[in-house]
């Protein structure tokens, strides 16, 4: 099989060492001569995205491509026609997922849980959507958003006029949608595969999410909830994959409240679930099961990739967690020096993903601990992340 | 770092992983243009080893440079001069570990237990030393054996004379054995970097290993030892990785037996133990350690390539054993099809090594299946072949 990854971040480098453990060949199709997969792995393609021409050469040498982002333009894709049919997932997912006025008009068409949420056409729509939502709420690009770029915070009517989207009368669609109070955030992974006898499914444990400047800073499992929460999220990844049609692997990430809120939520014990986004690839909440898991999400996506059923993975006994790495501790470094960290077994990895360009809230690497539980090990990866970068946040 | 390694196969593959985890720059030297590495990596030097411009050239190039055979030529690197110094394991390992008549001098020389031996300068010497060792024994060339080649057993007179090294006149040194009683096999793999303070040394659990034909058939840990023998074998892994000055990945191969034989060897609670022979690489037997260790054997000697102690592994619960696939089950296919494996949570890996030739004898791939303890591993890993190739052996 010959696999292409559009994308040659972390996510897709760590999905090529899966994908040639299966023995599958592997080629990267990224417009930064920069990216850490260039360096790295043989024959890649740089060019950019709408670079029609390479990018058809790339789909016709290969069997099967995904992505690592679900920012990845659509158009060239839908431009390929018949060659684009070998995108997993497919484009009907791409879609969705990196559209959020598309992604709630799904989950509304399928009844999955989610925020009240109006689509605003355009920008200037916002004034009467908000008289109609009330405040406060949240304002998101539609599209490119990621790592609370694109997401502004409205509080009163007072904020509105100072908006810049609104001031500068921003292209493209928005969203508005209720504050949600928040109690927790956790992700969900599936893999999928569709098959004449119905499908095959398989879910990794819930990771428990915590943010920091609204991007991943620690991730752990097992998570703070009941059986019978764990049991709903489940089967709400599940019932999204399925009404998605998924073929490859997809991560719900959920909204877990004390209210239910003015949106569609369902409670289990005392919590209120919405699910807050979809990310159709392996996930950064995702790398604790490089470790502790005997599958890891990577593994999972090359599994269904090169055409087979997803396998179950176990859960090694304690707990485990990640901590992600991010520019602003990595400072001026190219590279980070582990020298700082001495052996200490509960620090399992440390993973610097080669990237040259240092920016503060760029994700550069990220440590995985176990520990007896998950709290002990979420002590772990933070006294190891103070130790290795001096700063006790990501 | 820049890092480079001798030999672009399966072992230098799975090392590179754990390179680029550690953010490290892989770099790869191999004379085959149909060695896996070439097809998957980027900026590989296809040369032979004893071109001494490209060999120069890639030495520069990296800080540091390690092998994943110890069959590669010693002579080109002597000549590299201070260029060579980059080399780790050491030159000093590489000859000792290379050359069998040199690895048992050492064995001697350090009172480490092995088996009695006769080395002989010329094959012509083969009859006296014959009549000296008695019958049987086992004729082994000095230099390039592995997996039985090289090895000829003589079970007495009328044999020596049909020997093919002996009829041809044979170049180079040979060795003869004492043919050892053996009950079992097991392996060590030591992780070790020498500092002032005094050295930093870590061990991976003990490997049972079971052979067919002379090659690797199936590894499992944990292995049926007494915490006795255990510890005996850690010490005596330790003690040769400190008389070799041992910075790296060392594996040391055990015999195991119930007689005390005419050589040395150390007993424990009634089994004999003897050093069988050295690999300063990753083994091989150590591929468990990808799924049942929270670090593998590849992330151990990639900290020590870049300059970190060596880590501690933790063996997860339960039992786990990896079985080779051999080429002479992989058949005409070049790839595995792994869609006759269908899901089995014990079956937590299946590697296809990317070999474009098959060889009855070549290690193309291996899986790995845990269990609820060793010998139920076992069971699931000969099962899983059985599947994935209709045959029960490798």
């Amino acid at each position: 099989m010959r696999v292409g990854i559009l994308g040659g971040g972390q996510l897709g480098c760590m999905l090529a060492e899966s994908l040639l453990t299966l023995g599958a060949q592997v080629r990267f199709f990224e417009p930064s001569p920069l990216a850490p997969a260039l360096a790295r792995y043989a024959g890649t393609t740089c060019a950019p995205f709408n670079d029609t021409t390479a990018l058809s050469a790339f789909f016709s040498a290969c069997d099967v491509v995904t992505y690592e982002s679900e920012n990845v333009p659509l158009e060239p894709l839908r431009a390929l026609g018949e060659l684009g049919q070998k995108l997993r997932p497919g484009l009907d997912v791409l879609r969705i997922s990196q559209d959020r006025a598309e992604e709630k008009t799904f989950f509304t068409k399928n009844r999955l849980p989610c925020a009240r949420t109006l689509i605003l056409d355009k920008i200037g729509d916002l004034p009467a959507a908000a008289s109609d939502m009330g405040f406060p709420f949240v304002l998101k690009t539609a599209r490119g958003g990621y790592d609370g770029k694109g997401q502004w915070k409205v509080r009163g009517l007072a904020e509105l006029g100072g908006l810049a989207p609104l001031r500068q009368g921003a292209p493209g669609r928005f969203v508005i949608e209720e504050l949600v109070d928040l109690r927790a955030e956790v992700s969900v992974i599936v893999g999928r595969k569709p098959t004449a006898q119905g499908d095959a499914v398989s879910l990794f444990p819930v990771f428990e999410n915590h943010h920091h400047d609204h991007i991943l800073d620690l991730t752990q499992i097992p998570a703070h909830l009941s059986e019978r929460q764990r049991a709903l999220l489940c089967a709400l990844a599940i019932k999204t994959a399925r009404d998605l049609d998924l073929e490859g692997l997809l991560t719900i990430e959920f909204f877990l409240s004390d209210r239910p809120g003015a949106g569609t939520s369902v409670e289990s014990d005392g919590l209120h679930i919405r699910i807050n986004e979809l990310a159709p690839r392996p996930h950064n909440s995702g790398h604790l099961t490089r470790k502790a898991c005997t599958i890891s999400q990577f593994d999972q996506l090359a599994r269904l990739l090169v055409g087979l059923p997803p396998a179950t993975p176990h859960l090694h006994e304690g707990g485990w967690a990640m901590a992600q790495l991010l520019g602003k501790v990595w400072g001026s470094r190219k590279h980070l020096d582990l020298s700082t960290l001495v052996d200490h077994p509960a620090v399992v990895e440390v993973m610097d993903y080669g990237k040259t360009e240092v920016r503060p809230a760029r994700k550069m690497g990220h440590l995985i601990a176990m520990g007896a539980n998950a709290d002990e090990a979420v002590d772990f990866a933070l006294r190891a992340r103070h130790q290795l970068t001096g700063s006790l946040l990501s």
